[in-house]
């Protein structure tokens, strides 16, 4: 199996950097001292479409050959990813065939939409969405481009971690979230590329914990059902993350529902911006582990914003 | 009476400039698609205590002389400035006794008690406040620190408004949200004493209207019980906020709740930024007045971020 290097994500990030915003990477005084440790959150909330997944979608589009782009590009997502690519194609002039979830939340749907890409509705299985996406490239010759399972996108994926580094050095530890894993492999191949003594952590909803289990047991151990409000973090690692994942991450913490919502209120209302719950799982590791981040330097990968804000957690919590 | 100019709002931004946030302005490309002008946000959400009012609590502090700072501060606010008063004057080492309505929303109580202040609960008419600050005064020689009547404090205010016209020149346009007229009219003031042409806006909820009864009839008109989600904008203008709010400001236009509620949204959702209902109101004027703005360069004062995050308005909104 071929995995990309800290080079390979120095060459995305070259490609897309005409394209995607440099977020900025925020610190909040009231969150260092309530949680004893120097924090530095790089904001992809802040990101074109909301989410880091613009970059990973922008690297993959622009690495497709001239003859097959005219064709188009299909994928299966349950929401950023989806929009992601939809924007990468639109900039670019090409269609985006979305196979999505009837279930995915509406914010997401009316964003896919709005970028005008040709949706597919499917059942909540990844079998339906993996059998509509086959259907559209069979009928449409698109190029597949998988949300996580991509080399090009790891590869885009990283390039959040390369600016993060280049804005602020000695960083000790660097924490992200891990869903399909794409944004943890290229976060963790391109910080130890930089410094192999970075520690390289993946956060993960307790609920929805199969990189953890394939992580401790060596074996790729895919979730069965999960059920989260982190809804960017459903689906499970592939052969190819998770050859990334073993390679390059020191530890993966699960944390509880209740330890994302708490979490993702405390950024809301001390930093005053906008997160969904996948990105409040970084913080809620450092929350959960007060003792063990104490004093140290610790870069924050907050993955996305895109909340529906007609149904938010925080109306009945304490 | 002595009416602020621009030296002294440079001269408060000079004495302040070591203890505040100088805020971000930033812009938004779906909103100036949306509204067909150009939009420059001057983020006060991110100031400390986040709302623009440290900047005038500040100045009014760093204002008081040696002898009588001993006796600290002592104020009546529904919020910010209580919040704002109480960390001004723990940072400068002298006592803030604050005088708070009992129905404040519980993120501003906790954020004053967070700050080590001394609080006194009184019922939310203005007549209780007045008289529990007086009882203060007398009982501990405290210094009252007026939210918006009060010169050191409209210059602090004034600083915003400098800071966004170092950032962009050429703005054509400032629009800030009116309660008692203290940020009105240190906006007001700074921006006219820059540029002359210079169009200055005052954006105030329809259900609170007395600035623009006042604005339009030259007459003080105090409100009678306002009611509005808006609730930094409950107070009346005084005296002296009136008085420079005629002298600079252009127009003060009102807006609706519906419309208050819909704009916070939109910089929620599009900006991923919090802000409160009192900072929607500036982008709820472009919004009620679409062809008014097309095309101009307009710089928008977002006032705040402190919402209770578990009574948001969003839930049965369409």
């Amino acid at each position: 199996m071929d995995l990309p290097t800290l080079s390979d994500i120095q060459s995305a990030h070259k490609r897309i950097s005409p394209f995607i915003h440099r977020t900025p990477v925020l610190t909040s005084q009231q969150l260092n001292s309530i949680f004893k440790c120097e924090l530095f959150f790089k904001c992809e909330n802040f990101q074109k479409v909301g989410a880091f997944k613009f970059r990973g979608a922008t690297n993959a589009v622009l690495s497709i050959d001239g003859e097959r782009k005219k064709n188009g590009v299909v994928t299966h997502s349950s929401g950023n990813h989806a929009a992601a690519l939809a924007l990468a194609a639109r900039m670019n002039g090409i269609k985006a065939f979305i196979v999505m979830p009837e279930t995915a939340p509406e914010v997401k749907k009316k964003a896919v939409a709005g970028y005008g890409a040709l949706i597919t509705y499917c059942k909540p299985t990844l079998q339906a969405r993996e059998e509509s996406c086959s259907e559209i490239m069979e009928k449409e010759g698109a190029t597949l481009i998988h949300p996580y399972d991509n080399f090009n996108v790891i590869c885009g994926q990283g390039t959040a971690a390369l600016e993060l580094l280049e804005d602020f050095s000695g960083l000790d530890t660097i924490i992200a979230p891990v869903g399909g894993g794409g944004l943890m492999s290229g976060t963790s191949t391109c910080a130890k590329g930089i410094d192999g003594k970075i520690t390289i952590i993946g956060a993960e909803p307790l609920n929805a914990n199969d990189a953890w289990k394939s992580f401790k047991s060596g074996q790729l151990t895919p979730s069965a059902n999960p059920s989260t409000i982190a809804d960017g973090l459903l689906t499970s690692l592939s052969e190819l993350t998770f050859a990334i994942i073993r390679k390059n991450v020191d530890d993966i913490y699960t944390v509880t529902e209740e330890s994302i919502i708490a979490s993702m209120m405390l950024i809301w209302e001390r930093m005053k911006i906008i997160i969904e719950p996948s990105s409040a799982t970084v913080l809620a590791v450092i929350r959960e582990n007060p003792g063990f981040f104490e004093g140290r330097r610790v870069g924050l990968i907050l993955s996305g914003g895109n909340v529906d804000l007609r149904k938010l957690p925080f109306s009945s919590f304490s």
